[in-house]
């Protein structure tokens, strides 16, 4: 197959690392297209056992350095999953809700949070980072394969297609402390991008929710404060 | 002042971008050696800001794109603050203890998660990152200079310094699960490096706490574990 950089607009993706496509093979095999085994890889029960899954599922497993030229510039992958970029859609239940979220990396750890606390069902707001870029996959230790997920192009997109949700807003702005909340199942825990938070006009439609704080930090980062919300939201913690 | 690339064993620190740098100026003036603003900076009401602090502080403020070229040869950063790094020690109270964190970008975000959750008093165990490292000071969101600190060889020295407190392990062999446990005053949340957690021992002199998770992820990132844990243990939220 041929090997280019990941764009957003591309029908493949890329796990970069051993684990991360032990991982892919495990939990996606009928979408893998390729493992790509650099020659500077040295002997494990990792490669043994990552060989032995792609025979047997009839993966081709390959020595290209030149895949890892493109997609590893840095150096420090010897294992490479191609997949193809597959479907996914929100089930009912608990939902998070991402507003115009940009940071990859932030991505992945919310998904590897929310598998990790069984609400492994993510709605993204567009404009909004790509699910698939490699960052996301590499970040969300391969919860990314045990999510659910769906992008709409507005919220309004995701209130009509979940109108029976309860609506939890998390903002600066907002009236009642998490700790005062009784999160009433279906819920849907919402947050807004990195830089500039939630718009006021959720208030409207939402119960709006703080995370207390000092003054002497601005915010919590994203993926802290949505993780503080869904462990909270999930307690007593049902697996 | 000579500009070098940042070393652990320098006296030097720096801190990169403008809002971290006034931050810096507002909370550490006595220990600012000097700013540097980039000659492609813009005017802005910041700019006038810091420019103001910085004459009342007697703080000296250039035009040096040589040490932008030397700190953040990405180009995104138009203002530096160099500072003295300064000594720092743990006040009695809440502490999180970190036993040989490694990842400067973790260290930063627990820092400004324990600064916003109020618990100001990061014990860090040795062989660890260095929280004068610019990625940890950026990561930190400034709230580095808010929090104290201290270094220690290994953990009995801690113990030995601050034997009053209550010692919560968090491990995934633990007994206990968070939402049963009761964090009596003074307690210490104590959590294990990145790849490794914490080592059986620490369930022979202290609580062990697990955080329940699914086993569809291995664990949680350390800085999504230990806000958690801070989050849970200050309930309620005490500011």
């Amino acid at each position: 197959m041929k090997i280019q950089r990941y764009k957003h607009d591309s029908d493949t993706s890329y796990a970069l690392g051993m684990a991360l496509t032990i991982d892919l093979v495990q939990s996606k095999r009928d979408d893998v297209q390729a493992v790509f085994v650099s020659s500077k890889i040295t002997d494990s029960s990792e490669l043994r056992q990552l060989t032995t899954m792609c025979q047997k599922s009839g993966i081709p497993i390959e020595h290209n350095d030149k895949a890892f030229n493109i997609l590893s510039p840095k150096g420090n992958i010897f294992v490479i999953g191609a997949f193809r970029k597959f479907s996914s859609s929100l089930a009912t239940g608990n939902h998070v809700v991402l507003v115009n979220p940009q940071d990859a990396g932030n991505l992945g750890t919310i998904i590897r949070t929310a598998v990790g606390l069984n609400i492994p069902n993510i709605a993204i707001i567009r404009p909004a980072v790509d699910i698939f870029d490699p960052k996301v996959i590499r970040s969300s230790m391969g919860a990314v394969f045990r999510t659910n997920f769906q992008y709409f192009n507005d919220f309004n997109d995701y209130k009509k297609a979940f109108s029976n949700q309860n609506l939890y807003s998390f903002m600066l702005k907002a009236s009642t402390p998490i700790n005062e909340v009784s999160f009433d199942d279906p819920y849907s825990l919402i947050f807004g991008n990195e830089a500039s938070g939630l718009s006021d006009s959720f208030a409207e439609w939402s119960k709006t929710v703080i995370i207390p704080q000092t003054t002497l930090v601005d915010s919590f980062s994203l993926p802290i404060a949505v993780s503080i919300a869904m462990f909270v939201a999930q307690r007593p913690f049902k697996s």
